[in-house]
């Protein structure tokens, strides 16, 4: 179980805006059945490694379906093996210890 | 305006678990009035760039007090200026373009 | 043809020092015969994309096996589809436009 | 003293080259005297660690007067205080555990 954080930038786009291409992951991930959270800098996603890396690694290919011919995709991976790290578990593992 | 990710990792700690470091940032950062949200991968920052890179600068120097006498700190800026960036503007130009 | 770099961080090791853990890795990459450099930073690999990331994927496990029982590693892919990206490629363009 | 990665990635320039953004960079940092590296993926910094934050602030504003009105940058600080971290050492103690 890992959690995975990904930011898919595509370069030498015509407009700043990047949402448009945001979105078509986004909407590749609610298809894919994978735990995902959208933040404000990338994606969440949470479950087994692989699967993880084989969903990113398809949406990928998606700005270069939509015109860009470049495109950079930073990716965080947080592999906790000696227990089960979920994203709602690391958070609240935060929270558990801030003051009330 | 900018919205920017960070991510601050102790290492050589002596567990696994790096969530009271992380909830001493966050302690750090409800004091210090920068708008702020905790992610499953870190913590998005808004707000003038020279402000949120002074307080990320601030609490990198936190884990150091603690114990660990090496941190790896992770920092995404993004700054537009072609129009005001916020970490919801960002989420809502998504969402506006998800199929309904 | 992708350029990616990559840097992998066991946590809860202990001790400071990571480059046991980095020797490791690089031995793996030597055998595994991807083109590689190894940088102050990480490591940045150039090659077919899903070639890259399948070799990742295995060194990643590497310091599990040593140990440790939580793993941050940092992908970063650039790829890029107009023209062949090579690590010497990227270099040489900003030599390019340095003043002589 | 610390070692810092750095990348600029300029967003929306209409073309996908971005080599004209580094080298205006590199060139900064030749004027600077600060330390630095370029690497395939972006450039390596070593000094105080004030210091080192203070120049990537400045050529973060480059791509902005150079036209495009988006810019993302990445940072990795590798901040070590129980000895001396220079990008040579680092390097050298992963040769050190290479088998000869």
């Amino acid at each position: 179980m890992a959690v995975v954080q990904f930011t898919i930038v595509p370069l030498g786009t015509k407009t700043t805006s990047l949402s448009a291409y945001v979105a078509q992951v986004h909407q590749a991930l609610e298809d894919s059945g994978v735990k995902h959270t959208l933040t404000p800098m990338g994606t969440v996603l949470e479950g087994p490694l692989d699967e993880l890396l084989a969903v990113i690694r398809q949406v990928h290919e998606l700005p270069f379906q939509a015109g860009p011919s470049r495109v950079m995709t930073l990716i965080n991976i947080d592999d906790r093996r000696d227990k089960t790290g979920t994203m709602e578990q690391k958070l609240q593992s935060v929270r558990d210890k801030l003051p009330k």
